[in-house]
């Protein structure tokens, strides 16, 4: 099976840097694909594309060095094992309230006896190799994200759940848990304090953490604080910025 | 009709900024037309796209506040009649190498008795009003591209023909016709001498010039030598040279 | 934020007309949009079509005067989320049975502290503005379909619900839940009686009323009724019926 | 082969009545298939389809009774070939000029030795049946359009043409060439003159006449005037005069 | 309404032989609709493809002899709606658990009282004709998927469920399930004997067993078992080996 | 620029084996990249697909081992552009008539001073490097198709056009062009003396030869024959025949 080269990264104690796809189109998909990510997730939650928009653009991916990852729309048992099936290669996870959560989230990413997932991984043949069901539960990153009140709360039990790879931060819904703008103010509390909280907690039970940043300059800090994965910026964010500065520009 | 607000600002003697799209998604293409454009343009030449994927595309900018335009692929009336239908308020059309090619492309872009359009705007009702038919030859800018051998050869006829609206530069083409490698060197011969050459010609014609650019810096240049209408770069490009940068930043 | 016409034409105490997407298509959206209807609902539910197809949909919308709705396939959080981000200004949910089934369909389309949506509305800020987030608690519009037998039992309930707007009557399916053949009978009982039924509960609740039609004679009625949004029929019925009374009347 | 309906209609001497889709969707196309037409023709020229979206328009009305027709956006040996290998049964095409452009028509409609089709109608053999080289020169109807001045200055040696087998009136396109509006006056000199011209030389030639009316009226009346094939209008316009009419019902 | 040629087969004793479609197109699916199976149905589950793909394979089938089914993603009330408006007459349901879950089955695909689909069958009409709401619920078929420990556990209680027509065993889940690799070996214990166990107890209920196959030989043994549906194998392995073995053959 | 395999495989005077895609879908083009064809073309004038699906079949194949090339619906320079743009790394154009027919391919093939391609490799750029110009005129395959009684009668011409690399024959229309039925009788003459005049030609000029067979038998025989490239058949037929063969098989 084709080698999860986010887990020799994080096996070498390096940062992974993530892409984010938001744009439904697998030459979008594959131009980001070649932009020098270590992975590129598909965003099936917040970007305006579902199951039939993210084939191709896994597909896409399977031609550039970045590993292929997707973000579910929600914990739906239906839904990750056919990304899963497409060929992704990680599963983040919006909305992870409790351990309960967490663990139907791992069920539904791993094959018996360890989880639930059903067999007939038809792109996961194509992308992963023949070998793909001997090695799938062990290669396949699971992400569950922390962005609500319960999740923040119940923090800890969800890092201790088996067989879950790390937790991911959503910041956004992170700061509205916490009762500020969505707009993360990450060098602020409460912000800063539930980051270094979310951290801690990771580590402490030997899971990696990981980040949405909205900016270079968010992911920089992130990476210094200790982040395993820091997630750059969506392409729909990252291309309207530099679309708009370079209108300023030329108008100027 | 809805007004082509391109001609407004031309007739202001303002600079129109266009942008360009490859990526063959609709959700782009309006994130490229909330992103400041006065112009946005749609490419069939060298975008990996084609008729059916220009229509939602096209449906999408009219929603913004950037004017629609399109590249067709080839000077081929089919397929600019086409583009009209679906809402194209603007045609550039590659590789118009003589007079008698431009004045093939005036008449696929107006209707009877100036040129041969067939009738059925069956979008351009959508995006123009009902009263499209009466003001659809006073409202579509056509542009020819001038980038071979021969179309620079025979520019003065090409701006000479009645209905064109203006010249519109392909850089890297260009230089391959001048015989120079396609990554333009606006700044220096023998590129910059022919990029002078159009703009005068053009002017000389009362023609509008107008050019692809593949930078901001080479945007901003241009708009100071005197173009009516610069095009910043392709959707692509600015995608992937912000997201390498973004990556680099954060690795670093 | 762009506002919502749909409640300035309430607060006006006037009639909202409704068009209806069955059709997966976003130039047949578009056309629906430019037809005079004060809103367009892209269905999800019957239409066949879900939420890749919805995009370009609700894209094409945006450029018309009628507010973008759609109808959820089912009362699915995550389903509700992507909707709202890709654009729309309201959500008809289908099957509503309970107070508890309303309080998840408000909780899916509010932000914290109101409800749980999360935080991401791609689409929402091209249609909706830059000042999305501070307004859309306020502008998105959230109808429970009332056409169960536990629903109807509910009403009252369900009408009490905080931060629903409205509820909306499945003719068909309620028809079928009061034991009578689907085509809706709307001037007999037991039709007759439970239209009068949900749209005194709702007015008293101070909750909107509206209706699905299936022909202008029903949507006429309906309005002189009293209810406040009637939908006229879908793309789907409207163009079937009128090309086979077009085919008739010439092959007579 | 699956015989071609509207030869039998023609036999007989029966008026064929025709639909016509320009919105590019596959679910429309059965829903026209199914108003009973006797044939539907998928639009490329005006309607904003192209050849990726005709497919799943053919294979819909497959299913239906009205017999599969396109009309090509050009006179393209490349394009008809597409259209026919795809599963059309007959050929609109549009600005016919000349005996040339109808010879070259005929010619990409025909298999050798009869014309210069090239063989591969990998649609063809599922919608036609697995004989459908022996009979596809047979069965195939070829139309050339009559909507030019040329066209119609040339329409006696267009008829005369071996291997078409009708004329088809473009009456919008007409109009324009007669030196009047595009809404077709069809009652009223020099379009009821043209249109009497055209009818007349088609049955002295041998050849059906065929016409695409803009309402029922027209095409009620084209019926009774004697032409074979009346077209009743395109599903776009037929379905946004219907949503307008409910509206402005609903409304008043 | 279209009868169900399935039920004319299985009331015949004869045994049904399906194709399966994971290729996410309808041109393919229509090869296979054409290519002798009595049932083609289209796998949402393990297939690329979700709602939006299906809807034109679905159509596909609608004009060749193979009756169209789908196999849903998950056991989801508002998808297998969704599949059934499509014009779907049957519906295989992956990983049934309970006699619960059955019901829920079930209920989602008749219309009450049966049961508690929604009224609303866009497609459905087209397919299957005007009286489709009266025939559906007699002719629609609904299979149960016995492939967990759970499943086969409650084999017994799952057969009672009324308004079951049949169970369908995946035989790699099943394997899973057994504790042994998911390649099935069909004649080995355990498998050998849950597929007796699971045959037996369908028959004793009443009820049809089905099994999806991997090869011909699979397909042949367990129709000579007594299996009521046997299918052959998807269309993406079918071909995969077919050019495997074509390759092999020619580069020999 | 990623080598072209096909190169070395010529080189070695070995023969290439080709699979050929006429289903207008990406994961069936990518199974098809990964059943052992050292390349595989995307067929763009007899299936059923053209430019906008033809991007992500050429995206698939980038991740396999097979070659990306297309067959172009016909000599048209804007597109082979535009196939070339999204990445194919060969061209196999259809009916080449005459040297005329064979220069006009090549020049469409070619950038200057060699030919006439527009510069833009929006995905040639992804799948080749960023190196793409420097070597894109001496990787790009260019085969003429030589089947038509002109193409035959003008072969050695053809043959000599610098800038070609090979020709390649379409058996079905070459028995057309021989006054033969379609189905290729290729031990019996006129086609197997045709075959051998073809094959003898292209040696002599040092040119390649390749023929798209039927058949695997067929493809056996041509590799013995001395063909230096041999096309299994496409995607379609061998997918339909596997599945013909195994309904017969488990029916028997």
């Amino acid at each position: 099976m084709r080698p999860n080269r986010l887990q020799q990264i994080f096996a070498a104690k390096q940062t992974a840097i993530g892409g984010w796809c938001a744009i439904p189109d697998s030459y979008c998909a594959e131009l980001m694909g070649h932009s020098g990510y270590d992975t590129v997730v598909v965003d099936l939650q917040h970007g305006p594309l579902y199951l039939d928009a993210a084939v191709p653009m896994l597909q896409a991916l399977s031609s550039t060095d970045a590993v292929p990852m997707a973000r579910c729309s929600a914990n739906s048992f239906g839904e990750i094992n056919k990304l899963l099936d497409a060929g992704a290669y990680g599963i983040v996870c919006p909305m992870i309230d409790s351990a309960d959560d967490a663990r139907a989230l791992v069920a539904a990413c791993r094959y018996p006896p360890v989880g639930t997932r059903s067999f007939g991984p038809t792109r996961g043949f194509l992308h992963g190799g023949p070998d793909y069901f001997a090695h799938a539960n062990d290669t396949i990153l699971v992400w569950a994200m922390i962005e609500t009140p319960r999740g923040l709360q119940n923090l800890e039990e969800i890092c201790a759940v088996p067989g879950l790879d790390g937790v991911f931060v959503g910041p956004s819904d992170l700061s509205l848990a916490l009762g500020v703008s969505p707009s993360p103010k990450w060098r602020q509390p409460p912000l800063s304090d539930a980051l270094a909280r979310v951290l801690a907690a990771a580590h402490r039970a030997d899971r990696l953490a990981g980040i949405f940043c909205v900016s270079v300059e968010f992911a920089i800090e992130m990476r210094q604080m200790g982040f395993d994965f820091v997630v750059h910026a969506n392409d729909a964010s990252i291309l309207r910025e530099a679309a708009q500065a370079g209108v300023a520009a030329i108008r100027r």
